[in-house]
């Protein structure tokens, strides 16, 4: 029976490690402060009406896990230095290592200690959050997406391995996205990711309130631009219509219920922000192609002292 | 007797009032919240081991002024709306308007109802505070700079109101400098207030905490470099040694005990923030140069952001 590793089992991890166990797949997941709930309940999925528990293969630690097929990593990009060099324990010649972050630069960290053609981005789109230890809600969307790794970002095509992961991803319920080219589809993300997420925290602010105030809503806009331009100079499958095509999801905003992101929860909530993979690694690729990107980088540098500052205040 | 008009009577209006009165000047006092106060305790300042009190020619409502020979403006500029429409009431032909605030492009607005040859901008060096109604402490500097303002900040070099203001000054105590150059002025104080008082609301940081971060110390930095690029463009008589001149300022900060703001003092206190004068004119000034402010424009998005949101709860 094929073997899945879910490295890192919260709201997106679960869901996956559900999702995949319900296909019939053997999954086995690293799980941090929830290991000993979920090792005697089980992983709870609540889907509108219905709801599933699934006993659950559960670990503590990385080195007691088996060799997988496939490893999922679905940590914070914030645990990446300390787990990344430990993932040889669980891959061999033939697993494929699938990055589930956010950010852009976190499988040219892991290509140091596995061969890239063993490496696969992927990113989801999907609404799941995680309310008590093992008990995820899934409200919205069902979308996921994988391109297969190739060193420095280079073209890839379609796989073997992408496209026995939209076969198993398939089977598991999911609609599956096969892309050619990873650093387009991290680029996407980072031009969602970037103005949302750094402006809600450094404004203290719902999505909602980014949106719907004018003066806030053009600096989503240039930072969006920003991002978007940049992206295409660093070589991303994108036109500038994607642009406009942004711009249209933000004013959808204005018509959600108040909810922030999910760096302004990791915020609140006192944790380390992944400032190095959704901020810093993206201004470094861009200085590779000799792009500057002024507003992203202020508001990293603002970010970073709000993190400092938060951080220490842990206690 | 010559007359002084001051047009709002906080520290810095009140510690003038307080040393032209003592150099026997015949001084009337515009002011706001403590007028019953300071009608019947009169002015207080403390300075080091001495304190003087002084009867003040107080007012509630400029109706009732006397015409001056000299007319203070020392209020926060987000009142020029209401008040400058009815400086005439107390301006004649021979009447010297001194525009004792921060920003740029006030003096502009004064012109629309007071002609060119008669305003001048100035500019304070000097650490006061106002701890109580009507008692003012002068902590540190003494320093007062004008210059003569002409019709769209052309030069103007030293005109006989700005050799007479010298002069006054000069006999109340102050350490006077005349500038010929009153762009000049403006520009070299927004270089310092741009960053400092912007950063400080944003970030909610005391001034020791922005420069004491290596990160946000870098964010000072950029910040101080496009101000200082873009005065140059628009005109301003300094040169790109100034920006390293202002670096050893922020660098001095370090070992200031801990303060904040004048801008972060406002926000706290739940006041407009004066974001037009600091920000909005001088990133306009600079558009008609065809000189763009990335990072101040985003600073302005910013603090405007905030600021709508800290005045809707004021009550």
């Amino acid at each position: 029976m094929k073997t899945f590793a879910i490295i890192g089992t919260g709201a997106i991890g679960g869901y996956c490690a559900v999702k995949l166990q319900q296909a019939g797949f053997d999954v086995h997941c690293l799980i941090g402060r929830d290991y000993l709930h979920v090792k005697k309940h089980g992983l709870t999925l609540i889907e509108g009406e219905k709801s599933y528990t699934l006993p659950i293969q559960a670990y503590h630690n990385i080195s007691d896990m088996p060799v997988c097929d496939v490893v999922l990593i679905a940590l914070k990009t914030t645990a990446n230095a300390l787990f990344i060099p430990v993932l040889s324990n669980i891959v061999n010649d033939n697993t494929t290592v699938v990055v589930l972050q956010n950010g852009i630069g976190m499988e040219q960290e892991i290509a140091n200690y596995i061969p890239s053609t063993q490496i696969v981005g992927g990113s989801c789109m999907l609404k799941v959050d995680k309310h008590a230890p093992g008990v995820i809600t899934h409200s919205h969307f069902n979308n996921i997406e994988f391109a297969q790794y190739y060193s420095n970002y280079h073209e890839s095509g379609l796989t073997p391995i992408i496209e026995q992961l939209v076969a198993d991803f398939t089977s598991a319920g999911f609609n599956v996205t096969a892309t050619e080219h990873l650093p387009t589809l991290r680029w996407k993300k980072l031009i969602a990711n970037i103005p949302v997420n750094g402006l809600s925290v450094v404004l203290d602010a719902a999505t909602i309130e980014l949106v719907e105030d004018p003066t806030c809503f053009n600096l989503l806009c240039a930072l969006t631009k920003e991002v978007v331009t940049t992206a295409i100079k660093c070589g991303a499958k994108i036109t500038d219509d994607f642009y406009n095509a942004r711009l249209k999801v933000l004013e959808s905003f204005k018509s959600l219920p108040k909810s922030y992101s999910s760096m302004k929860h990791d915020f609140d909530a006192k944790q380390t922000l992944e400032l190095d993979a959704i901020y810093k690694n993206a201004i470094h690729i861009a200085s590779l192609y000799t792009v500057s990107m002024p507003l992203t980088t202020m508001l990293y540098q603002q970010l970073s002292y709000l993190n400092n500052k938060n951080i220490s205040r842990r206690h």
